[in-house]
């Protein structure tokens, strides 16, 4: 089916683009043998997971516990909760545990430990955690060194619970002031000696810690030392976006995601096109700092995918989309009615608007798949 | 059932905050004799709009054909879909129609008004379609003394549609530089000049024009002078949030609409609380310019809706959100698992991660009630 037939707006994933940024993380990591676990994050849905994942039960990460039940439902069950669980989690985690899904949980707080060790031994179960470990003082996490690690360790294991090991999160990626390739591998450096510092600590209390898990799109596609690191995490890899174009980590047309939209309008004042793609469908993500200007909240293609040089989506209100030129740049008088897609500046935010992903070759349909939204 | 029941995060409504903005809107409008369409965008949720249509049929604005098709169901049919329509969209419209529904769809220019004729014609249906005005240079909409106005509805009646009267929104009143009363009223009355203006431009060349809409929430609750205006719409009204506080348009304890979240952590640099409220169930809006500061992505309540003066989410990441102090402000250490509510910077915004909206009375839910979502 040609992809003018969906109704607007649509979320496109480009299937040709979505294989070669799956195949360029595969070919990154091959070399240094570690273990890669997709974090499903962004787009939420199996059948895409299902092309990235090493097999079709997993491993994956997942940003909520509605995705690992939908995960779970669709036969993945090795999977990680890669966000600290709040207790009024539990029993739902233990239901996933129960129906025997591999599921590993987060904690980075002695208190949080505790609470999951009373939860687990009042019923009876053993629970499976991994540690998180704060590599750059981003948002979570206890630092290697911090002796609450080793306590939260001891305190799960003296209530008979397993702790698999440590987990980080290189989030500073995203706001690096100089982003380069050596600042990605330096951050990825930074990855991996916070965790395996965190992982040794843990072994010299008699922890075995078969799992060390690090991972984000930058420090995964530039890292140039996994030694001591079990896996490697990833996830908006799969469809990149402007914030990793506008990072170096990717090139505009390595993007796979975009939104389909249609013209229904121009300003008056300035000619500007006007769409039916607002913040629900673009987000509200105005993307890296100072580079608004050149990406606004989003780049604008024609149907068929093909970048439309200089014009951009510059405001956004609930439904209507503004598209205008760079400084000097005019915008073409589009018919109403033309269709249009723009390039997302946050794939996870844009995506977590849908409830359908549609894979296209080029303005054809292939398939068209569900999304898990909610929590 | 206690709110602490709930999974985190959920979206709560405060049941007498609602009751409060929907008579505080009602009494204001009520000496100008004036109709009201409640605009329904923002929790598209037919229990919330029933407490606040004139009548439980409507009439109702929305901003997308899911939530016409949404109300229709629950009864509601008289609909103005107040964005102006793609022309892939009028086979749904054609359907709800048919179906008995009195849908208007909007056009602002005469390729669109020709794109509609046409598909009436085409199909033998009479499509009843307002005109939008252009009162203040925001997006869309025709000049009052644009000949196209008179031309694009000349061509409607030509091909046997209906031309039911004429729009417009002061979209510009969420970015005044200066806002106040008198700003909002003396916008109330451009918007209501201009569409005026429009409606005479029509009589002039024959158009009965019965509809003379205006409306948003600041010139709803502000305009003094409402003659020739047939109705007024306003939406986020109900709700409330920190854009309407920040312009002076409410005050924070009006605002009925918060996220409750739990936190989750402690982030170990500054004591940063960390809650599972991050950007999917807050939104990435920022608010109003130069206002960040002090709002942040939300102020924060304690689960029974107490502000917490000082403190407000001042980083989000996707299942992450950050509560800091203002600068010289600790943070207090709550406990993992405590619930907080965070007030939302855009609340149509906020509401459009969720797929319920839990009204509350306190701590109490009185209800759990779906809302709409997608387009």
């Amino acid at each position: 089916m040609h992809i003018r037939c969906l109704s607007t707006p649509a979320l496109l994933l480009d299937d040709e683009r979505l294989a070669r940024n799956i195949r360029r993380l595969a070919a990154r990591l091959a070399p240094f043998g570690v273990g890669f676990r997709l974090h499903a994050k962004t787009l939420k849905c199996v059948e895409v997971a299902r092309r990235a994942m090493t097999t079709p039960g997993g491993p994956v990460a997942v940003s909520t516990l509605a995705e690992a039940e939908w995960f779970a439902e669709r036969g993945v069950l090795d999977i990680c909760y890669a966000v600290g669980i709040a207790p009024g989690k539990f029993e739902r985690a233990l239901a996933l545990r129960e129906r025997g899904v591999a599921l590993t949980l987060l904690l980075d707080s002695v208190e949080a430990a505790r609470a999951l060790a009373e939860f687990g031994a009042a019923r009876g179960h053993v629970f499976e955690a991994l540690l998180e470990v704060d590599c750059d003082g981003h948002r979570a996490g206890l630092a290697p060194a911090d002796p609450d690690l080793v306590a939260a360790a001891n305190l799960l294991r003296a209530r008979g619970q397993r702790v698999t090991g440590v987990l980080t999160h290189a989030g500073s990626a995203y706001d690096l002031g100089e982003p380069s390739p050596q600042a990605f591998a330096a951050l990825a450096g930074q990855e991996r000696a916070a965790v395996v510092a965190a992982a040794e600590a843990l072994r010299a209390a008699g922890h075995a810690c078969p799992v060390v898990s690090v991972g984000s799109t930058p420090t995964a596609l530039f890292g140039e030392d996994f030694s001591g690191v079990t896996e490697v995490r990833a996830g908006v890899y799969l469809t990149q976006d402007l914030v990793m174009a506008g990072l170096g980590v990717c090139h505009v047309d390595d993007i796979a995601l975009s939104v389909l939209c249609t013209v229904i309008g121009r300003r008056g004042s300035d000619g500007a096109l006007v769409t039916d793609a607002g913040w629900t469908a673009l987000s509200r993500d105005a993307g890296l700092k100072g580079r608004f200007a050149e990406f606004g909240y989003g780049l604008v293609q024609d149907e068929n995918g093909n970048l439309l040089a200089g014009l951009r989506v510059n405001e956004t209100n609930q439904e209507h989309g503004l598209i205008t030129g760079a400084p000097g740049k005019a915008v073409p008088a589009l018919p109403v009615g033309t269709r249009l897609r723009v390039v997302p500046v946050h794939a996870c935010a844009t995506a977590s608007g849908f409830e359908t992903v549609h894979l296209c070759q080029g303005a054809e349909e292939k398939a068209s798949w569900p999304r898990c939204r909610g929590w």
